[in-house]
């Protein structure tokens, strides 16, 4: 059975195909959030470490930290960033983090003060990428997100992706790394684009679970861009994912659509033992009225969701987990 | 490619794996709703219209219908009353309709009356089920639903049941009915009470479709039978069992949630061609701030949802549609 053990200081968890989906949040990313990026230039970090509190109050397995912020020089300025972001958040919550960055000296700067056994965000398979990240995973004994683009970009053809999916295996194996830690991300192309886009992820997870037997992920929201209503596409799809065999994704935990997906997906998927966490999460929820759905209650945080004690959740849990 | 031709006498729906999810409105059914039961023995039928009114305009593609009001003698009451049940709702809607009874007389009775190509359910592996009910549809030409269940009851292993569905399937052939007739209902439990029962039937949809090639429908909210917050596992429970090859279920449609959840997954497993469907429903749809769920908005009736001109939805559409 594939495991992809991922750890902070104090917390493991476990990525697998048995396991309840993990849900990696992707707040802490300055890419597109211009606010964001100008406050941690300044060195201000109180959105960032807002975005973690409530992203781990709303559930979140597992924490994406990246701190791109697009200056003239990456190379220079990022390593720093980075490892100060990161250690923020790695000393504010107690979840697994993932080191997100395209800059190869800001990835390795992050690993050197990195605690327990955090996620690479990401090799590609392009040459000067394998061959500048996978030393690095070596190295440091850590998993890594593998996306399945090469040079020749993004294929739309899904049997390139799965070969460039596969290559990257294949060169991690010859550099000591198991397939295990390598966490395959196949790529979800707009729906509203590609009418074809799930079809073809449904049947890229399929075959990287039971041919390459890696665990997978996912830029979640990718799907529904462009759409009304993202999150309804967004909860559809995560249920579809799941039991196609995706055992991870990039997302939004705050989106209680999503995550009540998440959750709902995990009961049916069986790795939700005894409906616990669902119970636990909505053992006192009341539709309105002829079954609309409501807004979500009190969201278990991410220990309660592993099988910790019951929490307050939602707005409470936030606004006490801010205080 | 495996197509189920069902009709009413203006309208043809195929069910199939290239078409949108068929929903079929389990509402006209006195089970459990005394009711309802109380008012068609009285001949009173402004409940049933309005059911059938209801699910039409949230957006049902067909309509269960069951008259089993549990008399003394259903084999001398029910079958007027089904042909009674059935003509007031064929007049009314222009969907095609199931004819639900366990009494043969019924349904032979119903099929005589019944205009365009209904679907009968249901036979079981039971013999004298299959003896009873596969001649009928035979004569009328018309398809039915195979419940995977014979004398020995339903079995918890999967194989069992695939086997009871193969032994209809072929028992049908022997009466000259094409397996494209045959719309098998894997029977699914209750997750509540059996932690595989949906790896189960994803397991069961596989093969049904792909061994046997059938169309495959099931009694959907069983799933979530004792569980708090039913519609949210529902609703996470369409997206896997489309994804894993269903084509029809027979369901509330007037619960938005779960309609949702249909559109959602048409959209994802490429049926809602162009996102149309999803488009029209959803594109002025506005979730309430922080993504959580807000009433589903207008939903599209029948007709709309089968491409046909856009439509006032939801309560408004209901309302109309009842004066």
């Amino acid at each position: 059975m594939t495991r992809t053990i991922v750890a902070s200081a104090r917390k493991e968890i476990v990525i697998g195909f048995d396991q309840p989906f993990c849900v990696i949040g992707e707040r802490i990313n300055p890419t597109g959030r211009k606010k964001l990026a100008a406050e941690m230039v300044e060195g201000n970090f109180e959105t960032v470490k807002k975005d973690a509190l409530e992203q781990v109050a709303a559930g979140a397995t597992m924490l994406d930290v990246n701190a791109g912020v697009t200056a003239v020089d990456p190379n220079a300025t990022e390593p720093a960033l980075l490892v100060q972001t990161l250690e923020i958040v790695q000393d504010l919550v107690n979840v697994p983090l993932s080191i997100d960055s395209s800059v190869t000296a800001a990835i390795e700067a992050a690993l050197k003060v990195a605690k327990g056994r955090p996620l690479v965000n990401s090799v590609t398979g392009e040459e000067e990428k394998l061959e500048a990240i996978l030393p690095l995973i070596k190295k440091y004994d850590v998993p890594v997100v593998a996306i399945s683009n090469d040079e020749t970009g993004i294929s739309m053809d899904p049997d390139v992706r799965f070969a460039v999916a596969k290559k990257i295996v294949e060169r991690a194996a010859d550099h000591g790394i198991p397939a295990h830690d390598i966490v395959v991300d196949p790529l979800v192309m707009p729906i509203g684009a590609l009418g074809d886009a799930g079809r073809q992820v449904f049947a890229l997870l399929r075959r990287l679970r039971e041919e390459l037997k890696v665990n997978t992920t996912c830029g979640l929201s990718n799907i529904s861009f462009g759409l009304p209503h993202r999150h309804g596409i967004n909860a559809a799809f995560i249920p579809m994912v799941i039991g196609a065999g995706m055992t991870s994704a990039i997302m939004n935990p705050c989106r209680p659509q999503e995550m009540e997906a998440v959750r709902g997906a995990n009961v049916l998927a069986g790795t939700d033992k005894d409906c616990a966490t669902w119970i636990r999460t909505y053992k006192d929820y009341k539709p309105v009225e002829g079954g609309h759905a409501a807004p979500a209650p009190a969201a278990a945080n991410s220990s309660g969701e592993s099988g910790g004690g019951r929490r307050r959740g939602g707005r409470e849990a936030r606004m006490s987990a801010r205080g």
